[in-house]
């Protein structure tokens, strides 16, 4: 790809989402990380060449995406996930500075977040009114007009630190605990190495939905030791009633074991979409269990090796 | 519950909101639907008694909530469903009476509405600016002012209507398969009786993750003929690393091997949360596989029953 | 059954033979046992209620008729197993009074006996010849008459002791862990007590034969927590290449998860033949794993009959 | 093995057996068979270097000799099984030129023989007293005796040609569907081709005994399409309680699908004894379930590479 610097990176946009926030978190990010307004053309400009990769959110999104991440990855031309990151979902408050609580009267912010924080602003601004935005940055960038009619945003630190506003109190969820996951996306090329903490994620095309069809693609990983982290069935897009599964399992595609269980989910489903192996963002290490390891395989292929010619 | 009228629903709101437009489908809702701002607020309505119902999104919802459906039922004080909607995504474009295609520079809506009919926008509309609120009802109702600075909006066909909006444009969405679901939530009472094309809603929570635990889960179902519809799994609030699974298994709790296998999962499981039994909206009757129908049950025991004292 | 004394029984005889001497270790055994020339003879005399059980050989017989024992249960007419009998096979050489192992020119045997045998004969005694004969009570008899032209005879104990002989080596089979296996069979009946440790007895004929076809019998069984003691495939009467599985489960009919288990074989299988439930000759006791108890099957009921009329 | 002529056979004797019997009809036998008088030593000669190959009997013998040949090739040195017969056990019954029915007053035979004739001797020779002997060809030699006190044999057909007896009754067996399986035996070398209808026959030994580990033994087996023909749980030698399996796979040991589903056994099981691939007597072809030919399983390693270097 003659003339893309090393590694710029595409985000699902605008500047100053959660998203944004969770690219920056990636050690190699530098200031040439580009917003692109939708899922799809963040991935688009991927496949493009535009960029290097893109991080896209998969998992719990604050400002929705998932269902699109899902989709064009499933449906669209081959990509591959490269890298995970989680980011816990944290609410800050962010005024113009010098604003108190008191002084509050309207906060602004995405619909998803001011559902995610009712409760905080119901007991400490009885008095506000909550108004609703497409994005949580767009709120930031409001409100640190000096001349907005709203007083407050909800939004990621990275929206309120870029437009100058101050952090007034640092987190507002009602729940506190929520992370959203996201994943950086390639064109395809040369798998990575396993880091002993990985994850590989699929899709499952079933050939036929009959009482056992599930367990008989589940018994492809579990008669190879292969834990799964995830797991959704989601309609196809083809006929109404037909499913597929979106899988995360534990390992790498070079762990032999998730190598033959790949290979049998190849036989046995009307289609396998890869969509890469890559580290853990938590770095859990998976139980190995007895008989399943890289080594496990190698002793039985030796032994076949020995049956078939003495 | 004294007082209460016979049929009072609730509704996640505010009025002219898809959840809106898909509990106008059902038989017997007169004009005292209630819309609540959120979910959580219309679940709890029920539980205090407000309402005798409320419709929630559950799947794919255009306007969110479907997280906030799944949690509260999962962890809130009980709550059955007793039935469920399907109503087709679609997104007519409205505008004041009298405006044409060419006069439109600027459209409202939800972010999720305006993320589903970009392709269409940029196409046939590529002179326009989209801005976004945080309910695609909302959209309506300003645009429905004549002195409003936005001259159209995407929204759900009932809020048009009400907004005494011209649909200008039928269905603009990009995929135009998409459906969401909804359900209709009560208090737990007696389980209503089986149609014969029927769905359960259940959450079932792990003992311990381990390869294969999905696998003992699913052979509960498998063993007795039992058919998932739509599994899903989740981490549980308590810990991090923790799953549980959100089922949704063809059949009635009534049905005989619906029945032992619920016994099973409440055996094995951690938790079983029961979420009901109610038709299916697709009437979509299962496949009774040989020796799990209710007769087979019956002389099963039977046959035991003989067997014991001959 | 009138005019049959309380507990008269039947064996697979002559007299002096393994499952006579087997016999004597049942408590309530006095001297009315009757010995049968065949198995399927002991176990008509128990239909036709000449005896009220009859012992015969199921595994691993000295003296054959394991195999009548399985097919005649199977196929004839009902009988249960009401106990079961372990006994080590040793094989004693007996002599009349005043041989010693120098004298010995012939030894007379059954050909299974002869053969399991056969390594400390040729090192003790290799000048003698072995001669054969249908039974090892029938060689004791021949040795015990002064005129005998055989010197020795190899015979269950009780044979050399009815005929005075004298057991001049104690065990010389070559493989002194082999251990036969009886059954008393009474004609149906209520089902005794359960004990704790108990085994049940079935035959189980497939539906159809298919890869797989075996598995979904062996998950009725595990999906409840019911280990197997033996399995044994076996061709069925009718059609060469379609099979029965001839069974020991671990448990007893009143174990709550044995009789889920049989009501799910008896709603899969063509047919399931039940041949009783037993206390285990050896008192091992089943590891009751998690959830599958009495007391967990009764509170699933309990919780499933509280989901449908809170 | 220098000196050994090509085809030398030892089998289960003595002659005249239907050992014998099923060895001729192998089409390269020749003059040259050597009977031995046990199992053990005919297996023992062809581990020795003596014979090529030995013929035993491996299920339902009338003659004995199953138990000895499954442990001698479960615990001895290695041998290999590269052909098996089938022999449908007909018992004509033999005399001396001359005799007739009415003549008849004494019949010889084994007491397997014996036993399975039963119901004819005593409806068409009530007269006659049977007597036993050690095999149904010492019983030929027997009456072959013009001296003999014994009017008639129930003996292998091949015992009373060579012994130049009268078949005077075609087959006598009680239930004619019976059939003996016999099993050819060699030193492990290279195993043979496929034919398209094979078997292979394994010894697996269990880890640990739980509910559920034959399951996993099993799901080996259906995880690859791979049928079973023949199941046999045994004790071991070891230990009482332990168990193993000994099992008879439908296919060969360079079936993909097999191969896969060994070193799978090879993995969880503490050990796996492998007692050769071989064409199967009744040439009855499996079905190949979808995704488990050879074609499927060479398209999925090359499914894979592709992943692993676009």
């Amino acid at each position: 790809m003659p003339g893309v610097p090393p590694a710029l990176y595409g985000y699902f946009g605008p500047e100053g989402t959660f998203t944004h926030q969770a690219l920056l978190t990636l050690p190699s990010v530098g200031r040439g990380a580009v917003p692109y307004a939708t899922v799809g053309q963040a991935l688009q400009a991927v496949r493009d060449g535009e960029v290097n990769a893109a991080l896209v959110p998969i998992e719990n999104s604050v400002e929705g995406g998932v269902t699109a991440t899902l989709d064009n990855l499933t449906y669209g031309e081959p990509l591959v996930i490269t890298r995970e990151v989680l980011l816990p979902v944290q609410f800050p408050l962010f005024v113009r500075p010098g604003t108190t609580l008191s002084d509050i009267r309207t906060v602004l912010t995405h619909p998803h977040a001011a559902a995610q924080c009712r409760t905080w602003l119901s007991t400490h601004l009885p008095q506000a009114t909550v108004a609703e935005v497409g994005s949580t940055a767009g709120a930031a960038v409001e409100v640190a007009n000096p001349e907005s009619r709203f007083d407050a945003a909800i939004c990621a630190r990275i929206a309120g630190e870029r437009n100058h506003l101050f952090p007034l109190v640092d987190g507002i969820a009602d729940n506190s605990e929520a992370v959203t996951r996201f994943v950086l996306v390639s064109r395809p090329g040369p798998v990575g190495s396993p880091t002993g903490a990985d994850k590989t994620t699929l899709v499952l095309f079933m050939r036929e939905d009959h009482p056992g069809a599930l367990l008989e693609i589940l018994e492809q990983f579990a008669s190879r030791g292969v834990n799964l982290c995830r797991i959704e069935s989601r309609p196809t897009k083809k006929v109404l009633g037909d499913y597929c599964f979106s899988v995360d399992a534990e390992g790498h595609i070079t762990d032999a074991r998730l190598a033959e269980a790949l290979m049998g989910l190849h036989r046995i489903c009307a289609d396998v979409v890869f969509l890469g192996s890559y580290p853990r963002a938590d770095r859990a290490e998976p139980v190995i269990r007895t008989g399943t390891s890289n080594r496990d395989y190698a002793n039985a292929a030796a032994w076949l090796e020995r049956l078939l010619a003495p």
